[in-house]
């Protein structure tokens, strides 16, 4: 065990779990894509460089979708040059092949597309069958690849349970999965966009997924912190390998029910965990911290992330929730 | 894996895990002690009462300090008789002989002594050393063995890290914990009193313990959520067969940074977590639920359980930050 440094873990590794943890940071996009309020690009891009410079390697800047569906990116074209010239990889989401042509115009090397594992979150988010979306989704992924050295994620959502249909099935997860990764994407992130998974799920999903003959270096995990259980998944994913994992700056990320109540995992509470698993991520916690801190000063309330919390003291303090 | 009921989590056990987990809850006792305002005596018993409804075993009360250091706990003689009827167990803090007597006055038959793992905060807390708090807690231990049945639980703070000294040797841990067992407490409570541990510092101490001949049965786990790591680090102490796991209704329990971050760890997040993983508790969470957000209306503010937030729905909503 080491001396811990101030504010800082104490470090005990585990057995059994990666060396290095990459974190795809997402608070930028799927954060202030929650927002009520827009944030102006020029905010935006400063999160990001900030973002960068804490030593995050991945970090999702925006989203090509149509900005009627999404007002809050609707300055994607004007943010993205603004921080293309960073020296971390930079993921955009694209729903559909103008939203691609949109990215690749830019110089986006890195998109996502975004699936849906049940019917009922396909038809509420895409308005599509399952089938319909990956139809939607093939020409995109084709033309990414054809691209020479574009990276493809394909997001996919609701892989544990879903608001409409409850409990969703292991094999119809794997199936959209293997569904995804032959059409050529690169990397998979699942999604718990409701947060109702517990660990037992996580590893019977990862395990499945494992003797469909997915490798777990195609798999990335997103979990949601609707029922505090982001954390306590995340460590059950690293039990079977997983070393991509999704997390948002301060916990950015609306959630329906309370100002300051978190939808994503927080990146901080993550990177605290990691740092005491001794597990590598290259990020600086305090840098890390200091920039959610700014950040939750622009938008004018408190982090949830309950690390930015304690570590930010009185910056903490200035943020008062009443 | 069982369809899921509206409010919670589908049911996907994992392999390793008890069948079974005694909640300890403290909120009652932990959670309002650590209150600005003292709560009415009146409302503490009905705040336990409501707790016992919703099918949780053991419900810690109050504690027998002099009212002068815990202000908030002086009614004491008053509260535990209200709710002495209760068929549930009712363990109560006895810091002394003087304590011990008031509590067996009242036909107490669970006491807990609460010793330290570091010098620094034995001398901050019990203004002793490790020794002199152990020596000063061995006649509470033996007299309260003395009378027939009395069950003493033995409180062990800063088992992971201590704000003054660092990370905390397991090896000085274990030496705390050998000493309180073999002075006659049945039971241990290992405190992460700073929230500063991660799974694998869990998986150190709980290995070692076990080396050292320290059944897990008699072993329980008490953790802080200062930076979001309570769940995970529960999680790894399930995988150790840790079947005692201490919680707090509706995450009470004042962290000094915010107003709503939490101390403890949320009874109704363990309980989401448990329950996915199929393991039995006994308690409805949807009483509990309603239990916290009763007693956060009397507190004037919502409850930092991320569970109780997303279930209480327009409950919670009529506690809005801002």
């Amino acid at each position: 065990m080491n001396a811990p440094e101030p504010g800082l873990p104490m470090v005990v590794p585990a057995d059994g779990l990666p060396a290095r943890v990459r974190i795809h940071e997402v608070g930028a996009r799927d954060g202030l894509q929650n927002e009520k309020a827009t944030v102006p690009a020029e905010v935006k891009a400063e999160f990001i460089r900030r973002l960068a410079a804490t030593g995050l390697t991945t970090i999702e800047a925006t989203s090509f979708v149509h900005p009627k569906w999404v007002p809050q990116l609707a300055d994607a074209e004007q943010l993205f040059p603004a921080v293309a010239d960073l020296p971390v990889d930079l993921p955009v989401l694209v729903p559909n092949e103008r939203g691609l042509d949109r990215a690749l115009a830019l110089g986006a090397r890195r998109v996502a597309v975004f699936a849906s594992a049940t019917e009922s979150f396909a038809k509420a988010n895409l308005n599509r069958t399952v089938d319909e979306a990956l139809a939607m989704f093939e020409p995109v992924v084709a033309r990414a690849k054809d691209a020479e050295g574009v990276h493809v994620r394909g997001y996919l959502s609701m892989c544990f349970g879903d608001p409409w249909e409850g409990a969703v099935p292991v094999e119809q997860v794997v199936k959209v999965c293997r569904a995804l990764l032959e059409m050529g994407c690169d990397e998979l992130s699942l999604g718990d966009t409701i947060g109702v998974a517990t660990p037992g799920h996580v590893s019977a999903l990862l395990t499945a997924l494992a003797e469909a003959g997915v490798p777990v270096s195609a798999l990335g995990v997103h979990f949601h912190d609707t029922y505090g259980q982001a954390l306590s998944n995340t460590y059950a994913a690293l039990r079977h390998g997983v070393t991509t994992v999704d997390a948002s700056a301060g916990g950015l990320g609306g959630c329906p029910y309370a100002k300051s109540a978190t939808g994503n995992l927080a990146t901080e509470d993550l990177v605290w965990m990691l740092r005491g698993l001794g597990i590598d991520t290259g990020v600086d916690l305090g840098s890390l911290v200091a920039t959610s801190v700014w950040m939750a000063a622009h938008l004018g309330r408190p982090s949830p992330s309950r690390t930015v919390r304690a570590l930010a003291g009185s910056g903490a303090d200035s943020h008062k929730e009443q």
